[in-house]
């Protein structure tokens, strides 16, 4: 790689030991390459030096940031540079506007804490949230358990600032409320994991704050029943904040690792709530009587906002299950709600036929499911199965009418699958959208788009 | 123009009469052409059709729908095909999934009237609801009243198919409730005017219906207690799902075509309203109060839907008004909202400084205003201090740190404007991308981007 800038220089990681955590994200198995650099930017000055370095030189960058990513969208790439935007992490509020205008590094629950203060909301909450910044949130258009109620990521992004490739700092979308003048490529970035630019600024939507959650648990003997009680609420008038489900395997992987008094034999437990100003008493009582005529054979109402969290240790408790359990590959697929029973039913079908345990969790009010399927790295065969039964899956969620990914996005884990669900003509088209902003290459290569 | 199609043959309009009466929109002197085709689609395979021919005889063509753009984004071009989709006009809604999929020519009020029976809602409501197509609401992203609290159209659509020149069939976006397997090409579509293809279907997310909206109507003798009426208002932590401003030249226009009420001396009219479900008497009440204490001298509040409607009348009556008054451009620009007082100022400043008469009415909750400037067609004079005075106010929102357009896009009338907003480098890249997808600029040529 050619001498970076002098100004870039000075933001280089120099320590290799260092280096090498800036090398990986979250995703399963991911490794750094042997050659790499990697820049922490400090301002939108050094993002702009290194995108007018690197495509000066066609040298590959992967922007980053919490390294939150599931999908291996911000692992380095052989020869590249790491550009790390943790540290552009201002926040300014406006309250008379309902907006905040944020660096890409923010840490989502910061930004929320930050938030309390003015009695304003972000809604977007990634289990992540503590960790992952809004702009790894604007790269995969991040979801989280709020969505049922507040939709995603997107639907809060009014205006973006974005630094392309060569150096060009380019403004999207708007600050007020409303604007139409040209076309809308705020929503073309949201969501791009990091192949067309770099995010050096975030225009946010701001709402008023909800009222603190109350929670109902609701355990169920079978499947069935539970998906009849996710219809109940869906049907409701008030839609709940948050609709998690757990299958019987996932509350059997978390009493291994804690007593949460779940049944170890069901068929799954269903979480809800509802922040509803005035209403969450009245809300969890009705969605309690809902999940009790579905067939929920235990129930527990919270009746102020620490109990209600309490209810929600277990579910908290299912990352450390899932990583006490061994290997996995975690799935992040979204189907029409009439089918999220007939696809974990599926599930467990193929990861039974692949001679392998598996377990669904996620996102009941969406229909966004992560599945997770168990294997053992040592061994080739398992390591194969896993594999196949990754593939048989996003297959069942397409032949069900859904989608590869709900909230994750494609990164390199799924970029093989991607024109299995877009198609040639789209890949083509969407790899030319890439090109216009990215004629090069250089942002991100292979991820989300298999390299050619 | 080559002969069109034998199957496209049978669709088109033959009376020149009635062809030109689809020649032409509700654009300020918007005239018909002296050669055009106008085609009125009976399916999918009509539009693929049609495109297919454009796209090898290079046919300009202007997808419309109801003709109720008022920026000439749907009028015949000299030599061009008016491809209507009215039609297009199938509903099938998914309760379950609460989504509609929907025709382009599906009217607004029609799609409306038709989820009633399911208890769901489409919000979005420009004041041609009951006119308006969904397909012309999507080229334009439009807005309308219930903005402030729902959004926009945008914030509705989940998905597409397009057809493009040359007549590819593509579909955008997806039918699960979330979804982020590649670009967001759905919401570069929506606001894109037909510049890059012709919409033949939208899945469209619906929401549980609100409850019958209450009104509160307040008068007050001047612009700045009514802007600290809207502050008042915005604070509020259940926001009105209808805040529209009439200022003073507004009631008087009103007056002139019958008695609402209203004083023609005063400082201008907020009308607000509450759909929240069993809170509307509530929230009226307080809005009520917030609106005295901001320095309302008079307050009207509805005690029930029938009364709620009654006090939007005057409302109603302002297009007419409008129309009797003579000739006008209406204007649609949107400011931050602190900012809304000085540009109504700044309006009949401006109108006054070229001899001219103005009103101001529009969304006050998001900041978008329809300033109306009044002139004499028939003395060149005037209608040249009208197109001044239209630019000045352009020019005085972007100074505000606003827009040129909040929900009625910008067609033919504001296309020379949109290089002073977006720049020259924003617009070659946004003219780069519509010759992605239309390479030899047969769609609505003109509009939005200038010819060059």
């Amino acid at each position: 790689m050619p001498l970076l800038p002098e100004s870039v220089r000075a933001h280089l990681v120099t320590d290799a030991d260092v280096a090498r955590t800036y090398a990986v994200d979250s995703s399963p198995g991911a490794g750094a390459p042997e050659h790499f650099e990697v820049v922490r930017a400090r301002s939108r000055e050094d993002v702009v030096e290194v995108l007018r370095y690197a495509e000066a030189h066609r040298v590959p960058v992967v922007p980053q940031g919490a390294r939150t990513s599931t999908t291996g969208s911000s692992v380095a790439l052989e020869g590249g540079i790491v550009l790390n935007v943790e540290a552009l992490d201002s926040i300014e509020v406006d309250e008379e506007e309902r907006i905040a205008v944020v660096g890409p590094g923010v840490v989502n629950g910061n930004l929320k804490a930050h938030l309390t203060d003015y009695g304003l909301a972000y809604p977007p909450d990634p289990a992540s949230s503590p960790t992952c910044t809004i702009g790894g949130n604007i790269a995969t258009n991040a979801g989280g358990l709020c969505c049922v109620k507040y939709g995603v990521t997107a639907d809060y992004v009014r205006g973006l600032e974005v630094v392309l490739p060569g150096g060009e700092v380019m403004r999207t979308g708007r600050r007020t409320a409303k604007g139409v003048a040209g076309y809308d490529l705020t929503g073309l970035f949201v969501g791009s994991e990091g192949t067309l630019g770099v995010v050096t600024e975030a225009v946010l939507r701001l709402i008023p704050a909800p009222d603190p959650a109350l929670t109902v648990l609701a355990v169920f003997d079978d499947l069935d029943a539970m998906m009849a009680g996710v219809a109940a609420l869906h049907g409701d008038r008030h839609t709940p904040s948050l609709l998690e489900l757990l299958d019987g395997p996932s509350l059997a992987a978390i009493q291994e690792v804690g007593d949460f008094g779940f049944p170890t034999d069901g068929g799954g437990v269903l979480l809800v709530q509802s922040d509803r100003p005035d209403h969450t008493h009245e809300d969890v009582q009705r969605y309690a009587e809902l999940l009790r005529s579905a067939g929920a054979t235990d129930l527990a109402v919270a009746d102020d906002a620490t109990e209600a969290d309490l209810l929600l240790q277990g579910r908290r408790a299912l990352h450390a299950a899932m990583e006490a359990r061994g290997h996995r590959l975690i799935e992040d697929i979204c189907v029409p709600l009439r089918h999220l029973g007939e696809l974990v039913s599926r599930v467990h079908t193929i990861a039974g036929g692949h001679g392998l345990e598996a377990l669904c969790s996620g996102h009941a009010g969406d229909g966004n499911l992560h599945p997770c399927v168990f294997f053992d790295a040592a061994d080739p065969q398992s390591v194969a199965a896993a594999d196949a039964a990754f593939g048989d899956i996003v297959e069942a969620a397409w032949d069900l009418g859904g989608t590869l990914t709900g909230e994750h996005g494609v990164g390199a884990l799924k970029a093989p699958w991607l024109a299995g669900e877009l198609g040639a003509a789209e890949m083509a088209r969407q790899r030319a959208v890439k090109a216009l902003f990215d004629p090069h290459g250089i942002m991100n290569p292979g991820r989300v788009y298999p390299l050619t």
